[in-house]
């Protein structure tokens, strides 16, 4: 069964189109957090960002910059937030890879950020920066 | 005067170093929403997702899922989101933009979420798109 942004991507469901294409499709986003909220998405069908084949996540990086551009020409924003998130315990509700462009205006509207920033226990951080070197390498 | 972030990508500053390739450098953030929260940062230093050229725009985009996939081995965690802001409107603290990556744990530790969605006004949307799809083409 295909995901809804895959059925939007072969035209199936409409949607106010930004930009596409050989390997992202962007439109806005039904449930805006505010009026010219965007989302970028990989043709590749995948759930989560960590299972993106090399050309679709540079695909997906390069498009970005782009389509933040013409959101902030369009709606006249200047402050804005990229988010994605993977896991219904982070929020995730369409399992199909898809980045969150939204514009953050003076009053309010755009993403609520809460931030509780631990410090940093150097021993455990050593550890499993070491851990993710390996693993990478 | 070259950013922090800069000056963690020459060495000048100690980190705990997760990834780098010609574009990109990733370490653990100092202040972490949860245990093995990255930063991943072009090399190249700009203030804004919008400023970046192409090439560093599609190697950030690369590196992701890599690094992705190292957090999640490293902590054991299955959950995760990726934020970047744009913006001290939208939370940016230092003026060169960084990708972060940051576990979600069961027990509340990660990034906060904070979701007020409207509903599209159609009309409104339509002409939007229609100016992001000129300022792109």
């Amino acid at each position: 069964m295909a995901s809804i942004f895959t059925r939007i991507i072969r035209g199936e469901i409409p949607c106010h189109r930004v930009h596409e294409d050989a390997h992202v499709f962007a439109f806005l986003d039904i449930a805006p957090l505010a009026p010219g909220h965007v989302l970028v998405v990989p043709r590749q069908e995948v759930e989560f960002l960590h299972q993106l084949d090399d050309a679709h996540a540079a695909a997906l990086g390069a498009a970005l910059p782009k389509v933040a551009r013409a959101m902030l020409a369009a709606t006249g924003a200047s402050a804005y937030n990229l988010l994605q998130n993977n896991g219904a315990l982070a929020h995730q509700a369409v399992p199909h890879v898809h980045m969150h462009l939204i514009p953050r205006f003076e009053d309010g509207r755009g993403l609520g950020i809460g931030w509780r920033a631990g410090q940093i226990d150097h021993g455990e951080a050593a550890a499993l920066a070491a851990r993710m070197r390996e693993f990478i390498a």
